[in-house]
């Protein structure tokens, strides 16, 4: 073998490595994001089992994030990638750490979820403005999914730019909790469990955009964690 | 200069990188610690002033972020970092992460302090308890950071260790605002801005404990993240 073909070689073998711990992101994107629509789903119907079966996939997440994060380490150590694939890594070790925290609030949802069957019974006309918010907040998370498989950062900024959506409408279910346990005193412990589950919807849609966030680190070469979205779009978007 | 001089005069050069970039690390700490201590502050004193400082922080601690993860980048590209230095650099990067969120968590305390000082009065009972907690978070994200420092993982595990006592802290606390919100509605508003105070420094403590993981990770090698304290404690503390 010549020094040309044993480096293609070499390089094949690597291109093969990231596409593999890319096509595990997407798997455990996938597992996450089903976990999400469950624990609405759970919550809605008053699905115990559902809830069950939501929690109990926290182990399968787990997994997915120590063995990406030991893949990208063993990557780094016997390689010595290039800049565009060095983000590449370095974007995927971030976002399996947000995924594995939208899981957490998964989780988190489907619990509340059983404590609001179980325990508290009354009106819940609150649930279909947390449906709406839980409808607005999985497709941002399936989204920002999308953009990263497809690596388009003008997709990711669309997903980014939703999240003010998302905050609003957070805001408008909490006033209208408040209104309900102001109404009656019984009402107030399973409001503050509906807060959590609009809490988690709330952070879930950061880690959306945070996810799209490392899509255009990943795409532009530039870090925007901490700059406006009427930045982004000027300087990075329509550049 | 010889090859072998030459070698040495490279790994000091990267010894230097890596000391900097731990000094930054630690600096980013302290400048987080100080964030959380002042927001406690101002909340119990009702001091505005005091926690408008600790918002307008948030710009520094965010510089930090994206100035340390470019120079962990820089570092993986430019060296080929053996597999304890690698380590090292997984765990800066991870750590920088759950300190820029406990700034923010820091910040929405101040944000929160605001609120109740400008818009609720009445009996604030519940402030003991929340001292007592925030001390309890405070010291053991300090703990966290020193056995960062000093690269202990015997004393990052018995930081980990405490995390069970801040979750029951957060359990009565809560308990005790869901009592205060019963008494009278004209609570609520309030008691649940003391709600957001109390879930944020529950979060504080989990980031904490997630920092000695990644000492545990760095010195030991073995990643923690999903194991009992229990397990961590009988394989790798005690091994």
């Amino acid at each position: 073998m010549n020094n040309s073909s044993k480096n293609q070689h070499i390089s094949r073998q690597f291109d093969d490595e990231l596409e593999n711990v890319l096509s595990e992101v997407l798997a455990m994107g996938g597992l996450v994001e089903q976990q999400l629509v469950n624990a609405l789903k759970s919550l809605i119907d008053g699905d115990i089992n559902l809830a069950k079966e939501v929690i109990d996939t926290e182990v399968e997440v787990n997994t997915y994030e120590v063995k990406i994060d030991q893949e990208c380490t063993n990557i780094l150590a016997r390689r010595q990638p290039a800049a565009s694939d060095l983000r590449l890594v370095t974007a995927v070790s971030k976002t399996i750490t947000d995924l594995e925290r939208v899981g957490d609030e998964a989780q988190k949802i489907a619990k509340r979820g059983q404590d609001l069957t179980e325990k508290h019974s009354g009106p819940r006309s609150y649930y279909i403005s947390i449906k709406s918010m839980g409808n607005l907040v999985s497709s941002m998370l399936h989204d920002a999914l999308d953009s990263f498989a497809r690596m388009d950062s003008k997709s990711a900024f669309d997903v980014a730019n939703k999240e003010p959506e998302s905050d609003d409408q957070y805001s408008a279910i909490l006033r209208q909790l408040i209104t309900y346990m102001m109404e009656d005193a019984r009402n107030i412990s399973g409001a503050l469990d509906a807060v959590w589950v609009v809490r988690a919807l709330e952070r879930i849609g950061d880690h959306a955009r945070n996810i799209c966030e490392y899509v255009i680190y990943l795409v532009e070469g530039k870090d925007v964690r901490h700059i406006s979205l009427e930045q982004i779009e000027k300087e990075i978007i329509n550049k």
